[in-house]
């Protein structure tokens, strides 16, 4: 068996239908996720229209891609805490509490992006996430998200809605 | 002449191309943010792939949503206080400096959102806007934005692209 490193590619089928990093949602960005060197690594080139304005990635695209790659960093920190390999058991599903970006200068547009990710934080009920994005060598975006395990409310709304 | 009550349709042409809110780019959600009764609002109707997981609403729209909604909104609002009205010149172009979301609670998929804006602080060279997310009546997210004067670092990019 091929175990792909990608924290994304297992996540629960039932709870892959992300539109940032779920393999199943068909319009999605598809990020991927994974650890290289004790940090969780994901590349990503924004497409012609995911601009500000000409020339410079959107904000909101950048909040897309920090928050998703927080949320596969805090189950394959915890993952690995429990002396899980990824792809051993399906991955842990968080969700955001809390997003804060800083865009700390212009992010241009036609360059890959390089998201890295690690924790600073982990309590019984929250895993804080630090992140940053960058370009050609400098970082033009830091964020910081708080992830908490899937609520109990989403989850039941999510198996009602597949019986 | 008719002229439209939403700011994002009188932003420069050059400044109109954003994913989330410019009337110039194809691909957009095209936000619509307009003065209501003394604060800014918008709504929007996610579709079906702009989920988190089924039945809710991916975060990172909603990140995006208060992110461009928020930048209309100090446009506007620094707008009406050197005593322009919407329309009377072209609405002046902010950019986020950093974006805070708090997910208050799972945002329920298939429901127009309301997003409502107010200035809380403006100085020399920043507006603060806060956003809320509504749907049925209640708050889903929160947000507090740090909206800037596009940079001169952008602005003189996109004037040499266009020469």
């Amino acid at each position: 068996m091929t175990v792909s490193r990608a924290i994304q590619d297992h996540y629960p089928p039932s709870f892959a239908h992300c539109y940032g990093c779920g393999p199943a949602n068909s319009r999605g960005l598809h990020l991927k996720s994974a650890w290289s060197n004790g940090e969780i690594v994901a590349t990503f080139t924004p497409e012609a229209h995911d601009m500000a304005m000409p020339g410079f990635v959107y904000g909101g695209l950048i909040a897309s891609l920090i928050d998703c790659h927080a949320m596969a960093t805090a189950a394959a920190h915890v993952e690995r805490a429990e002396g899980r390999a990824v792809g051993e058991q399906p991955a842990l599903r968080y969700v955001t509490a809390s997003l804060h970006v800083q865009y700390l200068k212009p992010t241009p547009l036609g360059e890959e992006l390089l998201l890295r990710a690690r924790v600073t934080e982990t309590g019984r009920r929250k895993v804080v996430v630090a992140v940053s994005v960058e370009t050609g060598g400098s970082v033009t975006a830091k964020g910081e998200v708080v992830a908490v395990p899937i609520p109990e409310s989403m989850s039941r709304a999510r198996n009602d809605a597949t019986q």
